[in-house]
């Protein structure tokens, strides 16, 4: 049967076949420390075996507003392993699985949603386990032609670019810059924004990607690395006006872009991969050309967000996927009992996402 | 006769007993070089002789919308002195004189106020010398209980101290930052500041300063140069929990206090004395934390207030001089044939305003 848009008789017509057996126990990857990495940052994110460990622990017990999921693929996004090694905006529990964000059947909760496949992302448990919590109101049901693989990660990347792409339009600007352009995020991001009238002027460290960007609907490719950077960059700058930095490094590449860039450029922090400190190399910018800093956080904009909008970036997200104008571009998909083994090689690929199948 | 607010009457009664002779030359402190120092900022703002010269030039033609002025007091303003070094938002002009602000008497142009005790902003010719142009609109009527110790300065570090309490107060806060406090400028700010129920927590190097601004009404003062300085700041952040940043320096301290300051806070540059650049030490906080960095220029605040909103604030400002509640602290007034010799040592001093008598 194929989805007609009623939750509520499509559950009723799954939960009369399904019968939810629900363990006591799970496997999962699990945090082995509290808090945040003390030490500060001295390496990368791509070593976090030290960090979590494959274990068995109680499967999680759902409490009022909360639905349990079984999951079936997580993603492995960046702010999953700048999380597990203490680099994130939360603090860790010792011996809680991590992961942001996975798709799976709801097994149990108040919710006319149990039986049903969904995305999610799991604030108090994790997603790198076998199950899962959620916040009922959050739970995102799927169409039944969306893939697993665009399910694992509907959240992260597919709603940040959709709502950074908003932010590089209403600078006014017809381009826009964007770092880490390697990233599943700004490949998502690269056609919206072509198709939206704002092109993106992509920023990656590799040139092995420059064509693939350039094929996705980038308007112009830089590689940071090249010698003539700064000066192809400050060309580009002159040539589209881009007023918005959209930035996943934070690094001295990044202050330089920023500082080159024109009058009332914004420079949008929502990640921090760089182990070094920017300096910035021009305050006077700030004041006499109009120049701001300020970050994006998607878990602020779920707050900040009325639910009708976050309702209809999310139908437009899986509306994207399902007629393929967005691809999740998976690289390996890992099964949980090898993970402590290939996950961190698999991730530091950053060829496409890596997903865990649970 | 008492200013009693009807300016064309007045301009009336006093056209009658005044003719204006207005010579071809003039005396000023005349810009030596063009546009910007190119050679970046290797040194601080105090020395400046060599980048104005004592110059006979032509007194300034005015055009439609200008009124000349006959100078009598300029104030001496980091501005300038950035302006004048090539550090400042705006290209130089060799063979123009220098000086942002000033008050002095109509002498000439299409308006009422001919005649009349003005202060005014010179944006084409500069107020360090005897004759400075001015556009007509922005021309602001003194009361003529305002000492000309007050008119002098009565645009940049009032005005600006004004705007930036409002900016403070916004923040929902109660109470925040600023550096430099033994600015002019933090000097009205903290008065202002505590009438407004949003008190100022100041920073200064110098621990002289200390009990002058605490009698002013700053909330806390503290000392950068202190070897426990991060620590007192970090305890009084905790107590009070500012949002707002009014930084006149930019340089690491500065960047230390906005880091140490609570999530949402708000780094407001609007100047920048330092010659060294501030590290970011954790962009981190600008995602998760949704901290910002961004500018004021006052400049760019009277291109963007209405009119209406501009009057009120000048008004304001003359009433809080003229009733006492602020007070210019004259440190010295150099007469323009000793400003060679006398006017960078007078403004290294950086205990009080140096004026300029012309």
């Amino acid at each position: 049967m194929p989805f007609d848009g009623s939750l509520l008789q499509h559950h009723t017509s799954r939960t009369i076949t399904h019968v939810m057996v629900i363990p006591k126990n799970m496997q999962g990857l699990v945090l082995l420390h509290d808090g945040f990495d003390a030490t500060g940052r001295a390496t990368g994110l791509e070593d976090f075996s030290d960090c979590v460990e494959l274990r068995q622990l109680s499967v999680p017990q759902h409490g009022p507003g909360q639905a349990l999921i079984r999951v079936s693929r997580a993603a492995v996004n960046h702010a999953d392993v700048a999380f597990i090694r203490g680099y994130y905006g939360m603090p860790r529990v010792k011996g809680v699985a991590a992961g942001f964000e996975g798709t799976g059947t709801v097994v149990a909760g108040d919710t006319p949603l149990v039986g049903q496949r969904v995305s999610f992302a799991s604030p108090t448990s994790g997603t790198w386990a076998e199950y899962a919590l959620a916040n009922i109101a959050q739970l995102i049901p799927l169409r039944d032609e969306l893939r697993d693989e665009d399910a694992a990660g509907l959240i992260i990347n597919p709603i940040s670019a959709a709502v950074m792409c908003e932010i590089a339009r209403e600078s006014g600007a017809k381009s826009f810059v964007a770092t880490g352009a390697g990233s599943q995020l700004v490949k998502f991001l690269i056609p919206l924004a072509r198709e939206k009238g704002c092109p993106c002027i992509a920023i990656v460290r590799r040139p092995a990607l420059a064509q693939q960007l350039k094929d996705l609907g980038a308007l112009e490719v830089l590689v940071s690395e090249d010698a003539e950077f700064a000066e192809r960059f400050r060309s580009v700058s002159l040539r589209y006006k881009p007023r918005v930095l959209l930035d996943a490094i934070a690094d001295q590449v990044s202050s330089d872009i920023f500082f080159a860039m024109p009058n009332h450029s914004i420079w949008v922090i929502y990640g921090r991969l760089a182990i070094s400190l920017p300096v910035l190399n021009d305050p006077e910018q700030f004041i006499v050309a109009n120049k701001q800093i300020k970050g994006f956080w998607l878990t602020s904009w779920f707050l900040n967000t009325a639910p009708e909008e976050v309702a209809k970036v999310i139908a437009d997200v899986q509306a994207r996927f399902i007629d393929g104008r967005w691809q999740t571009n998976v690289s390996e998909t890992v099964a949980l009992q090898d993970a402590m083994s290939l996950l961190p090689s698999a991730f530091s690929q950053k060829d496409g996402k890596v997903l865990l199948a649970l």
